[in-house]
């Protein structure tokens, strides 16, 4: 049994099954060709299939090559500190923001984690200084403040409570019930939430006044807002968002999901070399338990979690990819060697990261929206 | 069986009954003599039990007499042009403020039609267009725009949600669906609404950063949403706000609550003389069938229409209220008569109501308030 929704990944997750479940699409090679021919370039986790599942790509592609620009959507629920997992979506977007100058909006929900989580940690005045702390994270990404917004919830809701209201319209309880496991002990500000989450999918179109396509990087957790969303965005008579969605990153241990609150397992953008390092090197690979018997049987790249970040983040030619997996597998590639220069990997993106965060920092605010 | 609540008033009201379900106080004599001796005046609407009920109002008493002045906070849903039934609690909010000093936050939840009815007519451009004409009738009926403000939710959104947010956290959808008469058909904005409404009873407490006594005057029918709110702002550390609550006006034919959407028993703020006297000369009166009757038996002031008008709002005297009844059941006072004074003061009433307004037009946004 697999659950994924936005506020629950449980179970091990069979991806081709997520895609007849939830109704996506897989990405096909001809989409893929198509795509990567239009952006004239290719992105890495596009190629790789990380990027495994679409909604109404093609369709999207038709407009583009019939003059209709995208705008890009996504966002980020605080949660206390950035890890590199939660970075894939931003990245995927400053690669579609470059290739096909699109604007981006990012939403930081910052009363998401207020309302649907039990722990008295997440007040809304915690989620207000996460959220700021997460716009500095994303911008310092380098995103192109002309063409990139940011807002909070809690201050842009002004805009975004009145389009909120027209999509609640057509969502009913019973249908968030089901799609996100919500019950009669649930509170009535999570139930409201998802209608929140899907208004930057067409505010480009209410505020141009006519349609303008939008296309979503998400992970696949995420679908189930969108789904619900694009019913009702449909029937209030815009262009339903287009996705492009997302496996997990795993953690460092191989949890399917890479999570905020598991600090041991999970890389943030915070951390010292010296962290990393140390995480790194307690990380899950795919080798057998002694020297002896790796050198013999070799070791599985899709149970460890080193192969697995040079996949998803810090090996972007993937000739040189297929070798560190292939030396994985035949054994050739030992566990120490490895696991020390992913961390060095890790370390100098964090680094430069860093780097631009303070150079950044005053900016910040030409990238926030607010009523 | 009675159904009241916000969305829904249905069957004989017995007030009695209300006041044990709904967990009200019946104002007492006591209460009402203290009541009157600190505004240094007599209400007439509450003299004579319109106001039958109440919650913590010795609370607020009390805390008035240590010097914590309380604020007035009441509203309306627009409906398509207000009725005079509708200016009930303004009337008593107006007079609150006179004799207290009051503040006066007024809100136009101009979303509320929109997320609750299913008929078309209802949409939020249309709920803004009828929000502002209700402002202008309620700023008119006299308020001082130094100490009233009046706001539309989906112009105060960004300080409304926010707050709404805090709310919402102690609201689950079992609360909700069963003391609202709420559904797995309901859609999540009105789900979420209550939270909205809940808001502007705490809001000046949180602008203050100190606990201010609250006092909402209100129609019996809101009477949930508030005991709603009471438990959510006493967990999030405010005062509860006290109430006054009050029977309904009744519509021309007796219905139990005057309509909006029953124009032949409603007079609206807008109708002519002529509509008022066509109207008025068709209400039910507590008078017998035929003339010999009604002088040998009398009639029953209790349901007669024009009777309760006097009553509610027309003739403040009570000596001469009492004389009215008083005749109508001797049987000594004739319908037509009676109707056509009805008739006579209802558009006296009217006719300084669109003075006020045409006085007042331009000024209305010294009232209103907005992010």
């Amino acid at each position: 049994m697999q659950t994924i929704n936005p506020y629950e990944v449980k179970g091990e997750i069979d991806y081709k099954k997520v895609v007849s479940d939830f109704g996506l699409k897989q990405i096909s090679d001809q989409t893929l060709e198509r795509f990567e021919k239009l952006a004239n370039g290719s992105y890495y986790a596009m190629r790789r299939g990380i990027y495994f599942a679409e909604r109404d790509l093609n369709w999207l592609m038709d407009q583009y090559e019939k003059g209709n620009k995208f705008y890009v959507y996504t966002g980020i629920a605080p949660s206390g500190g950035m890890h590199i997992g939660q970075t894939m979506q931003f990245q995927i977007a400053k690669w579609l923001q470059d290739r096909f100058d699109a604007e981006v909006l990012i939403m930081i929900p910052d009363e998401e984690k207020f309302l649907v989580k039990k722990n008295p940690a997440f007040t809304l005045e915690n989620g207000h200084t996460l959220a700021m702390e997460d716009a500095l994270d994303i911008a310092a990404l380098g995103f192109d403040s002309r063409k990139t917004k940011i807002f909070l919830d809690t201050e842009y809701a002004k805009t975004l409570y009145k389009q909120a209201v027209r999509v609640s319209k057509y969502v009913t309880y019973s249908i968030i019930k089901d799609a996100l496991g919500f019950g009669n002990d649930t509170n009535i500000g999570a139930l409201f939430y998802t209608s929140f989450q899907a208004v930057p999918a067409f505010l480009k179109s209410v505020q141009a006044g006519k349609n303008i396509p939008c296309l979503i990087p998400m992970g696949v957790d995420q679908d189930v807002h969108f789904r619900i969303a694009r019913n009702a965005i449909a029937k209030m008579g815009y262009y339903k968002p287009a996705s492009l969605v997302s496996t997990f990153m795993p953690g460092l241990s191989m949890n399917p999901k890479m999570s905020a609150s598991d600090p041991n397992n999970t890389i943030y953008l915070s951390d010292d070399e010296a962290t990393v390092a140390k995480k790194v090197n307690k990380a899950i690979t795919g080798q057998q338990d002694t020297l002896e018997l790796q050198k013999k049987y070799g070791g599985n790249p899709d149970k460890c979690a080193v192969c697995q970040y040079y996949k998803y983040m810090f090996e972007p030619d993937d000739r040189k990819l297929a070798e560190i997996l292939e030396g994985e597998r035949k054994g050739t590639l030992l566990a120490g060697e490895h696991k020390k220069d992913l961390a060095m990997r890790i370390n100098h993106f964090l680094k430069e990261h860093r780097t631009m965060k303070r150079k950044i920092e005053g900016k910040l605010e030409d990238f926030m929206l607010r009523d």
